[in-house]
């Protein structure tokens, strides 16, 4: 399979939108940016097929054509995530069913339904077309499929593909029965089609919540499966004609409909889009950059990120100075090989016409923006393929698992307020303002290659999970999980016998009642080194089996039972936070798994710049980033070392200034 | 009929759920905590009725069989509150339709058309069947129909049998224009059919709004009619086999969708299911009690309550301990004959899998949570039938009216954040701070039973009511009611006239005018004592007719208007409070009415402590209990006493601590 | 065409909601209160048509007549705004579908389809029999159709009519594909039954939102001139048979949903409803009928206010003493001819039985808001014809745009907190504090007539609005704009070249970012004078090119850039405001445009009352009202003057009280 030959720096590129003399105007401002790429096609289907029988290639052609003489990279969209209205008109039923049961109709994008046979047939014969005419362009180095895939439909299509879906998982209607629970509130059933969604209608309330999560997880499961079954449909069209592209296509960071682990099994090469909003704190966004890195396991592509500002947020603040390139090596730091833009030219109309670009509505390469970008290609080019597909080695592993993120939100109690995402990054953070690497993994990874594995709210316990951790721990390893762990069963059916269920043993610990706090509610907690705390949301009463106190409640009426613990299991450890604490009670609890598990640093000394460290042969490279609001001294460290972006040696006199960012190599 | 031979303990039970060997475990470990009944078949439909032709038996057979041996007090549910799939296959007309017009699907529970010939057919036949097979069970205490009957129905059935409902109750085309004043915004009707459900896409706005109240408090008569006539359905073939057991369904308190009053002349015993949240008032929790006793004026059944925590609150606090156990005997002082749980064990699946039980998930009896029932369960086992049926003798009566509740909350203006339950607890709040014992009377109750009555906001005088009244007054009794008194006659047309309309003679006073406040307003007051308050929400500017002033306002431009009044009348006398006061305004009114009406504390020592009086066969249970958060002592009238749970002798230095529970016999 | 040779004082008057013996007792106490007019048959239409075939005017008969008797002026409803039960029985579609798809039953009001053939049949029909039977009366003075015209519809045949207004206004599918920009997104269309109504199910999202506001845009102009369609089509029913007799239909001051400036000139005189909050600026209700009177540029009809409260407001207030006069009194200083109230006597039913009215439910002349009503229609009698079509000079013009309000808030991005009313208002403010006259005139109007033209968010300009304003600073004149202007054209396209687009020749600025700024963040200013401030929401990063700086930013990264420019053009001068200011800060800029403009106060001394002038026959009036809290000298200026309401003769010791009104004539 091709592989790339440099970073990629260009972005979504739509020169359909506008006449001739612009396109000429492009290249040439492009060029003063070193934009070395251009992602093409991506809302093109109505343009390329305007009527059911007609293709139209030409203008396609042209762009093509000019981008290979330009030399561009070329990232190929397929086209197929806004439908054509004359498919609405004709085929009414290939647009989605909504939660409220409501037949959509031409509008949007993300808009076919997953199980429309219409959908499928021309999208598929859209594909091929794409692939037998632009397959084998020099210059084609990406396949970029579909867009965002996201969303849900409840057609009577898709509830009938739903029914065979769950015959293939459970094979009886007698094991739907019992992995839901069905018997709760009298919904056994007996055929397979009295199984129906569960959107508003039927058993589902609301995003959040449905009388059987089980149903409802295994209704995400399905969709998920079935949108990646879209993309699979794809990938096979292009493959028939196109063997050697790189396929992928754009995720969303956390987004929560789709398990992106799942998906990148069938990806060549992960690519996402990082919209943090103008109060995403930094360590958030990093987060996200290593889920995108893990779910494949390798580097990335950056596929948007806007060079000044949004448009969808509620309130779209300008990236200040600096910003934009401190955020795009923040992206490289954590293992990306491009930086792509929404978007090189921003639109004339429709509702993305705020959305900002490297080209902007003055149409000149005379702003900030632009000379901002222009900078930043420079310094990319300079930094040839050094980079490329380079490791970010870590010792400390977080699980995330989109299973377990559906499950506990759909929970009805203890408290609504308990989110995954953020319960996920309140540990990420720990590690992340200590320079400690960290690989956000999924449940079946590997964990002998972490010296740490961090599972919080590890609610859901599937088949194998308790034996391996066990089996890490036994070995050696450092373990680290919370409250609400070890609950249910994949089909969210509790896994009985006291909490946390199959982990009690590995932990140490019975968990014999969980309070929930309301928001203005707290609790008083003392850690073992005297230091005092407070803990919210939700609050373990813990027994101690095997395991150690680490500090215990001093409020409420389970003062003095534990609050953390530690449990040695063979030659490992097992830590057990039982609710959720301030960051420094909690700082205690993780300094103490960091010692432990002997987590190293990527740079001993304390400081508030953001370093990572990516490896590539044989050599590292360190990215400094300054992300505080105020000047911030080198490290020792790096006394001497120079920096690859400007060519200028640092010392310990160096001071980064907010947003400056130094790459050094050891 | 059957009675009560003992004080039910027990609760929702679902063996069906589970495997033969966890029945056994349940039988042993029931008996320790000296549960003595189990309320079963609540949700069973599906499992009893496979299909349409099928029924099977053999499950609840076997479990009965095991209750019946074990010598419990079987309360048996119909099963009638969850449709089985199949039906809804086969007739899909059998759901719901909403108020925004959807036909809703197998889904949730609560799911029939009330008028859907499907359900009625089926649900009686199941009903008859069950019946006809376990009504001669001399174990089978209390039949159980449904579940939290509620909802409303919006489908082309429901429309027309409304009509016929209103034929019925209008007689004439005329007569209904006439009541809702149909006149105004042309909506003047001329034939039944042309009349349509006040839902979302006729006359309904929300759940709260309408363009026509009258139209829309009718439609909730109607549907509360339409869910009593299922009942009563049920009954009736329930009484084909079994003439002989009590038969109940499970109320909610407060709950806006039903006329209880109307419920409880069909019910042979009230029960029903107490869920108060983290932070409900415990005057709150009393009122329902008083209210649900009021409803058939007579003791009832505590059918539900959680034994450590709720799951589908947004904050499901534990209960602390000795919170269950105070909650508990606060419920049979205000009249419970039983106290059954939701749930005996709590289920691994479904939406409730996080709701309290009395054997949790760990499956032991070595919990907290059990050994609290435990002990309560053996007090009362202690107590025999000591209190079973005993009276809460009241010289209080505060009116509730499910009509005026409706009324008041569908109306336009004056102020959007008037409640109904609210205005009530207000008052009810008074009394219950100063151990005045209050009967929660219907609007045609015997008022001569009470030294005083009191009727906040009575906003809808029906026929008879302003008669009843002045009667009542006339003959020495002590009336109080509030502003938005006196406004609407059963139709919600506005009795002429100036208000408080039909009250204005009793009350001596006229309302010209009524002031609403945005929250952030108050006005200033002072009562005749020289004592200085405030008000909120609503204003009245009133005109002494023949009444007196019992304060005045000190704001505003209504200045030197007074604010409560006091008319003496016959040989009693009226009170009217013109605004929402704060507590210590309100109590110096209250104050003056409970002198007025002599009315009489069941202790007089001023104390914190709920002290709540019971009677049996002469002779008088006091309950004592501390829901304050700090130490109470016990109040001297009880020196020397016993505290029949502990057996122990209580003196002037007895100290309860919060949650403490003391019961005494005089 | 007739003239009104009076003020009317009058209101909503509906006697066919009463029985006989009410009418003589409501001409008795109306005698009163020198009520001269009555507005009628506004929500008729089921009582004049009870069925398809049948029409019954006897009663309307009735009520005409007996007005006509009492030498009332006679407000002629058409009754067409609620369509009669049977309408939608026999014809469902006549109702409305609304955004969410859904088709609407009986119910409410204002909810025919605009586009139905049945109700335009019905309508028309019973328009001209009206007109045909009482047109000739010479007691009617003005035809009222409908009512408070507002909402949408989204069904199959508007979206038929939708098509045909798009192909009228687009002529080819090229070009609508460029004007919403179709590419974007690959909405491209080829067949004009390919486009769909922007609703829940197309590309709208709600009602602020939408995938292309273009589309969006133009289906609230395609709705607005379809409800001005049904408008006209009842005007020239009334036509064929009263040519004489002027027609208008009640307006709603800044109401979204319809472009008030189009519809003015179909009407023969302006009218509207006048419903301020409790916490409404009076400088907003100053604003607002001003807007009324500047749709047309002529006096008009105050149809509605309240004489003491609402009901439908969430806190419905009393009216204090004096506030309704000199509400009223506002009214008339801003250009009213007439004061009319809803309702002559308040409904026993329906939605708005709390709303007040002129006999409220008591029924009597004694009360309070009579009394008032009462006074003032003596004054007003006493003030004869001498203020009837009165001119307002004002020197200063703000352009309100309904194109520039739709488009402004559809736009996604760049800060979702931007509303075009509260910018329009917080110029406004600025003149009104200092009792500077100003009209709100059109994007179209004469702008020569204005020393001074401020256009607040300028959003959209259309054809020849730049050349206009340019040619109109040319000559002398002073323009004010600000952020967020010159952005787009008439279909929501940018307008390349750099932000203000076409204004950045005549602002002589470049605007080439546009910050925004989340709710609790601010930006630093220093304004010329050396004046600190704060700006908000957004902030333009200004570039002067032909201007000068009136300040700058002392915070952010655009530190030292220009927050306000002014710019010499011609012989005039063009200012800028880049951000949304503090009061004090655009107080100063505001200030200069004064001083530039040489704009005249009504009164030059500095006082906190409203001071309004109206000419009529060489005469100057001056309305001089109190709207604070306080007491307020009279200005020097009126020393010696006649108030001509009390007949008293003015001094600089005169002190008005709050709500005190002076009216003198110089």
């Amino acid at each position: 399979m091709k592989k790339m030959k440099r970073m990629l720096h260009g972005g979504d590129y739509n020169p359909n939108q506008w006449e001739k003399e612009v396109w000429k105007e492009d290249m040439r401002i492009f060029k003063d940016a070193a934009i070395n790429s251009a992602t093409i096609n991506v809302f093109s289907w109505a343009k390329i097929q305007p009527s059911e029988e007609v293709y139209y290639f030409d203008e396609l052609d042209e762009i093509i054509e000019m981008l290979t003489k330009e030399n561009y990279d070329i990232v190929l969209g397929t086209s197929t995530a806004a439908l054509p209205a004359w498919m609405f008109k004709k085929y009414p039923e290939v647009g989605r069913v909504d939660f409220d049961g409501r037949q959509h109709r031409f509008g949007h994008r993300h808009n076919a339904c997953p199980h429309s046979l219409v959908y499928q047939k021309y999208a598929t014969r859209l594909v091929e077309k794409l692939a037998e005419r632009y397959g084998d362009n020099p210059q084609l180095s990406i396949w970029h499929i579909n867009n965002e895939y996201g969303g849900e439909c409840y057609c009577e299509k898709c509830e009938k593909a739903f029914r065979v879906w769950l015959q293939n998982k459970y094979k009886t209607i007698e094991a739907v029965n019992k992995a839901w629970n069905l018997e709760f509130w009298g919904h056994t059933v007996y055929e397979w089609d009295e199984i129906v969604v569960p959107n508003a209608l039927g058993d589902g309330m609301d995003a959040n919540n449905s009388a059987f999560a089980g149903l409802s997880v295994d209704y995400r499961r399905f969709m998920s499966d079935s949108l990646l079954d879209n993309f699979k449909m794809e990938k096979a069209a292009i493959r028939k004609y196109d063997q050697e592209t790189p396929i992928t296509t754009n995720l969303m960071g956390t987004f929560k409909g789709l398990d992106y682990f799942k998906w990148a099994k069938e990806m060549d090469i992960v690519s996402w889009d990082n919209y943090p909003s103008y109060n995403t704190p930094w360590s958030k966004t990093a987060m996200t950059h290593d889920l995108m890195r893990g779910v494949k396991n390798r580097s990335f592509m950056l596929m948007e990120q806007t060079p000044s500002q949004q448009n969808w947020q509620p309130y779209n603040s300008l990236k200040k100075p600096g910003q934009m390139r401190a955020q795009s090596y923040q992206t490289i730091a954590h293992g990306a090989d491009t930086i792509q833009y929404f978007q090189l030219r921003r639109s004339v109309g429709g509702c993305e016409k705020f959305h900002g670009a490297v080209i902007e509505h003055v149409g000149t390469e005379n702003t900030r923006v632009f000379r901002e970008v222009s900078q930043l290609g420079h310094e990319m080019q300079s930094l040839g393929d050094s980079l490329l597909e380079a490791n970010n080695p870590a010792e400390v592993g977080i699980i995330f698992d989109w299973d377990n993120y559906w499950a506990l939100e759909y929970t009805s109690g203890p408290n609504k307020d308990l989110s995954y995402v953020d319960q996920i990054h309140q540990y990420y953070q720990y590690f992340y303002e200590r320079n400690i690497a960290v690989d956000m993994i999924s449940v079946d990874a590997d964990f002998s290659k972490y010296k740490v594995v961090v599972a919080p709210v590890l609610y859901m316990i599937k088949d194998q999970m308790a034996e391996n951790l066990e089996a890490y721990v036994e070995k050696g390893g450092t373990f680290v999980t919370t409250f609400m762990s070890g609950i249910v069963d994949q089909s969210d059916n509790v896994l009985l016998g006291g909490y946390p269920g199959p982990l009690r043993k590995l932990t140490g610990v019975w968990a014999e009642e969980i309070d929930a706090l309301a928001p203005e509610q707290k609790n008083n907690i003392q850690l073992a080194s005297g230091q005092k705390g407070e803990t919210f949301l939700l609050s373990d009463i813990l027994h101690l089996e095997t395991a150690e106190s680490l500090g215990e409640y001093t409020s409420n009426f389970y003062k003095g039972c534990p609050v953390a613990t530690k449990n040695h299991f063979g030659k490992g450890q097992a830590f057990y936070v039982g609710a959720q604490m301030d960051t420094d009670s909690l700082a205690e609890i993780l300094d103490q798994v960091c010692y432990d598990g002997d987590v190293k640093k990527v740079v001993d000394e304390k400081t508030n710049l953001e370093i990572t460290r990516r490896q590539k042969d044989g050599k590292d490279f360190y990215f400094i980033l300054n992300f505080t609001t105020e000047d911030q001294k080198l490290p020792e460290t790096f006394d001497g070392s120079t920096d690859l972006l400007k060519n200028e040696r640092l010392s310990v006199e160096t001071v980064l200034q907010p947003y400056d960012v130094v790459l050094v190599t050891k």
